[in-house]
């Protein structure tokens, strides 16, 4: 069973023909077969697929049916990570991807000890949209930056926005409060700068812990971003 | 600031004296100075400290204070994890030990595609106590196995026991019921066996989902047991 984000171009009556490096990936590297089954994911809404043919780097299928996506969490959460060394921040990207985070924006924070070469982003990308296959995601999550922090903010307003700070007074889990769209910020291995703390409240932050244990940084914003999602 | 687990025989007249491979570690690996802060945690108390001497393996440092530990979650949960291949097992071990899980027990799955060779789980063991080590927690949780799924599931008697199943059409989130003491089930990247399914259920198993997402068998038992840890 396949996985493949396309655009609405590609189908036409009743098939979708795959080229480029994505159609290479499925023949080449996947080994799709003529009768094999998978999903389609174009404009919100999953197309299943079978395999009619599958020859050089070229997958033609035809589609069987299709409904809404299932892989979107219901909670928007945009993450605003700190740039982490190689490969905590790759790490984040594809775990926070399945977990079913919506945009990662990458922030250069005064305290971030690597600062990405160019093209790291294209990087990033690449594991989004592999990490939103295999979790079956409804959609590739954005991925933007690295930016200031301040930038990153402005990016976020009218999100609820939650600064992960271990000696907050506050709980993550208690700071929820029935919004549709949140965004995180969590800092480095060394954490936010009392600078940076104090531009993150002036944006509206809400200071949040995830409890007593120390958790590593490339740890922290997944489960952060688990809880967010599953609010009930 | 270090943090370390020790015997309550290691105090005597407001000192701790820390040899053997922990003192080797302190003194050596992490190069404790006199005058660094630390905190050793025995019997369930945090005692701060601050070291007097360290010299060869061995550090001798003065209490300055203590208070019950804070490190441990409210709710218990012990995880039953079937064998991964390396290093995966390894991963669920550091990052469950640093979001709270009291135990784990390995098991022996029909899908478990590794079968851990003997000083394994020393090795996790070891993993444990770092992690603990690293994430401030109040004990060192307890690692056992690989054992049966059956012989697994005869540890966790009382505990509400939640069988993590894809498929499953109740959310790990719903599944809550303000018990003090869950055991969470995990199978292997293929799933449990039919066979195994019917195992969990007659132990009283419920089969719980984690949203529509597909989680890396490595990331699943992480998200499952924040969310419990973090039950309001």
């Amino acid at each position: 069973m396949f996985w493949t984000f396309i655009d609405a171009a590609q189908m036409s009556d009743g098939q979708v023909t795959i080229g480029g490096p994505q159609g290479h990936h499925l023949a080449r590297v996947l080994r799709v077969h003529p009768g094999e089954r998978g999903v389609a994911v174009a404009n919100g809404r999953e197309y299943q697929l079978e395999v009619v043919e599958a020859v050089g780097g070229r997958v033609v299928a035809r589609i069987r049916g299709d409904r809404p996506v299932r892989g979107e969490a219901h909670i928007a959460v945009t993450l605003l990570q700190a740039v982490l060394p190689n490969p905590d921040f790759d790490a984040v990207v594809e775990a926070g991807t399945a977990v079913g985070i919506r945009r990662f924006i990458a922030v250069q924070a005064a305290r971030s000890i690597s600062r990405p070469p160019a093209g790291r982003l294209a990087r990033w990308q690449v594991i989004a949209a592999a990490a939103a296959e295999q979790s079956h995601r409804g959609e590739v999550p954005d991925v933007s930056g690295p930016l200031s922090l301040s930038d990153a903010l402005e990016q976020v307003g009218g999100n609820r926005l939650l600064a992960l700070e271990p000696a907050a007074a506050a709980s993550l889990v208690d700071a929820r409060n029935g919004s549709a769209a949140y965004a995180i910020a969590v800092g480095p291995e060394g954490g936010w700068t009392d600078t940076e703390l104090s531009t993150l409240r002036e944006h509206g932050g809400v200071p949040v812990n995830l409890g007593p244990r120390i958790l590593r940084a490339r740890l922290a914003p997944i489960v952060a971003a688990a809880i967010l999602v599953q609010q009930p």
